[in-house]
């Protein structure tokens, strides 16, 4: 009987709590009180990162025979982003107040502002407020939101007055100096997304890989966007890492290879164990200036159902782009057709974080067990055993007896196939909880039966059930049980 | 009769042009003419690369049951930098000429002048000069450095004249605007090392994974540094990768363990294929501010030996110094002795990239085959097949009979267990020869013989040798010898 806790809005803070307690994930720079909007994957936390990662690289390297790697560098040539639109449109528009020097994002103020009057049960003015701005914002009439903002009479709430600056957009990329030579020094940004370090190696690649068209790279990487406003844990970060696909196709067949992709992608994360209720799609209604279709994979995070990935059909938007400025074709010939083209792209762009996240949260189970004055609660991270940071905790009973030493050698006999743990520290049910709560699928205990004929009980975690098996047969059969394989054999059904 | 190339000083230019022709690494934003000394991994690289940064994880953190992961962020609180010294005395001396307005090295300016007297045989007068600067350079007297370019008459190569300015300190670390409110903007800094992540983050993870000293923090991730001579390929550059293990000793233990660490991890260079004559310890005649015992691991490049890896023991310096910057206690306590104190520190930190260089180096492979006139030149790459990009090249002998369909149904059946191409272009010596270029360990060849009784060849790189083996136990002959359990196992002997 679950009764998982992560379908409410407090949830949050419960996980938040929980990630950080039993090293999954610590707030940046904590012994100087944080750094805002950026954090750190502790010891729990990087195997469940390292596996989503392994995971998704090989579903597309290995699943796909026409899908290579790569793995591009954070800082790029300057020019890279002009072409790409982030210089001249990767903006949010901001205002000041006069009296209190404060500033904010002027969609926030009046997103706010809709959602007051949502409270005070005026749904058709809040709706009117944000279509009103969302024209505005549309039209670049930043004279217009400024107006907004005046005729609803928002007020700065340090300084409690109206007296507003006009509204300006201010780009979210960061920028950094590099070199030292004074004339040299130029002006480059943090990568805020990956696809372009595949855009400009598109060429490289289908050459120096003699990849025929259609062809897909893959790469994981971080990227960096200076949110104004960051929130909701690690979904929305200043640092973040995206896992992007990106796929070149003849132009004219995108649409085919767009619906495939986006099927494909709602396969994986199902196979990642996420159930179809917590998850949908959501079409784009209206498109980014590169795209001729977009849809998202939304999960149902603790705050609503909010974008995990992206699928989106870039046209050849980008390469165009680039090789307009860069003088340098990016186009592909042919054999099949005989025609020189620049291929379109498909790209498939998910946030490692908030996959992170999502599993975490789809993990986070309550249930009651027992009955009557028996009844109590249980917790335990219900992860697919293959992303579980630990697979198999070795439990001896007692440490006399040369049980311990038993358990140890258990543990050098499987730590190559698996990541296994021991612990001897305390009662086998506190040590059974403390696994629960880190989401190790199986606990193997050595008791005085073991020493007797080398059998071992393994613990289920979810069923809470014990099984005696033979120890020489642990490593195939939890081998199997914990290992990617399960998940690819899922996709390909 | 191998005749490996590395050893010779041009050999780096036909290797950089090898790893670009053949996908390992393509300058960064090169259709943009590139930016200096940032590589970007081919879809090849990113195998090896990959692979590199498993097998040490692993090592690390499977080999030791008590080394566990972290991931911390790029972005730290900038006060970690003042308590790390970085802030202070991360500083290159530099010097500019009034006349041509160029800024260099001071010290770079002087090791030219260096290396000229040593080309003109005044080897003794080199060595003095070297000498002068070391001495001006550690007791901070910038004035000594300048009245050595002085004295020297080095004249700036753009305007010949020695018209020099003082000289000043430049500090390596790139900077950065976080947070667009702007009275809450602050400059914070691309972490120039990985290691202070894990020195903040010592207390979380001790507690959280009920950690006892001694125990390590192992961790992969970017570092950024502003060099001002930045050179040799992906040597030495501005964006890099590092594999840090950070290990927390009790006090007065910590020369065990450095000599411990030392052993171990020069046993790790040997057991991924690099000679023992490549290698080679070189003891740090200085110690940094942070250190008691400081050596160096060095690989022979084309340009020298020159350092991969380096064993640091760092005293408590870091964690007394975020306690005094931060006051917050870094102290461990010791039920063994029942102490409270602060760790000492014994850190492993090896380049992934310059280790990555130094695999693609070593495996840089000519030898001359053959006798008479059938004598020719025959090159491969030679890499620890557990390293390999791809393991296994799947080839029909011709496309038709069903030889095509028949080796797709081989790649289909392995393509899960190690990293497997199917490859049908061109003549069967052609396709050996490009498996070849990028180092692939195995081809397998499916022939007529194979249509009647399953059975394929498997032609080894390094020795070219032939064998027939069934199609049957392909997964677990090949699955051995192209696994990282070959490396462990050689760790633990």
């Amino acid at each position: 009987m679950e009764n998982k806790k992560q379908d409410t809005a407090s949830a949050l803070k419960d996980i938040i709590s929980h990630a950080k307690e039993y090293g999954f994930v610590f707030p940046s720079s904590e012994i100087y009180d944080g750094l805002q909007a950026v954090y750190d994957y502790g010891q729990n936390g990087v195997e469940l990162k390292n596996n989503l990662k392994t995971v998704w690289y090989k579903a597309m390297t290995m699943l796909n025979d026409n899908v290579v790697g790569l793995d591009a560098s954070i800082f790029m040539h300057p020019l890279t982003w002009k072409a790409s639109g982030h210089v001249d449109s990767f903006n949010d528009p901001m205002i000041d107040n006069k009296d209190s020097k404060k500033r904010y994002r002027a969609d926030t103020l009046l997103e706010e502002r809709a959602a007051q009057l949502e409270d005070e049960g005026k749904e058709a003015e809040a709706k009117a407020l944000l279509q009103k701005m969302a024209k505005c914002l549309d039209a670049g009439d930043l004279e217009g939101v400024r107006q907004i903002i005046i005729d609803e009479n928002i007020k700065c709430p340090v300084s409690n007055t109206a007296n507003w600056t006009e509204v300006r957009q201010f780009n979210l990329m960061f920028s950094t100096q590099v070199g030292a030579v004074s004339e040299d020094a130029s002006l480059i940004y943090l990568r805020p997304e990956t696809a372009q370090g595949i855009f400009v190696n598109f060429l490289n690649v289908q050459k120096t890989g003699r990849m025929k068209v259609p062809f897909g790279i893959a790469q994981i990487g971080k990227a960096f966007r200076n949110e104004i406003v960051a929130r909701n844990f690690i979904f929305r970060m200043r640092e973040f890492e995206q896992m992007e696909m990106q796929f070149f196709v003849r132009p004219g067949t995108e649409m085919e290879w767009y619906a495939k992709w986006k099927e494909t992608r709602m396969k994986f994360h199902l196979a990642l164990g996420i159930p179809a209720t917590s998850l949908k799609f959501h079409d784009h209604d209206k498109l980014a200036h590169y795209a001729n279709a977009a849809v998202d994979i939304e999960y149902k995070f603790p705050f609503g159902f909010k974008e995990m990935e992206g699928i989106h059909s870039r046209t050849d938007f980008d390469l165009k782009a680039h090789q307009d400025l860069s003088r340098k074709k990016q186009q592909y010939f042919d054999p099949e057709i005989n025609e020189n083209y620049i291929p379109y792209v498909v790209e498939t762009s998910v946030g490692a974080d908030r996959l992170f996240l999502a599993i975490l949260c789809n993990a986070y189970t309550e249930e009651t067990v027992g009955e009557g004055e028996q009844e109590k609660q249980r917790f335990f991270l219900n992860f697919h055993p293959a992303l579980a940071p630990v697979k198999v905790a070795v439990l001896p009973l007692v440490k006399k007896d040369g049980l311990a030493e038993k358990a140890q050698e258990i543990v050098n006999s499987i730590k190559f196939a698996f990541n296994t743990t021991y612990d001897d520290g305390g009662a086998i049910g506190k040590r059974y909880t403390r696994q629960d709560l880190i989401g190790t699928p199986y606990c193997v205990v050595v008791d005085y039966q073991t020493m007797e004929d080398n059998t071992v009980t393994v613990r289920d975690r979810n069923t809470m059930t014990q099984e005696r098996i033979s120890i020489a047969d642990l490593k195939e059969k939890i081998g199997y049980a914990v290992s990617m394989e399960r998940i690819f054999e899922k996709l390909l059904s």
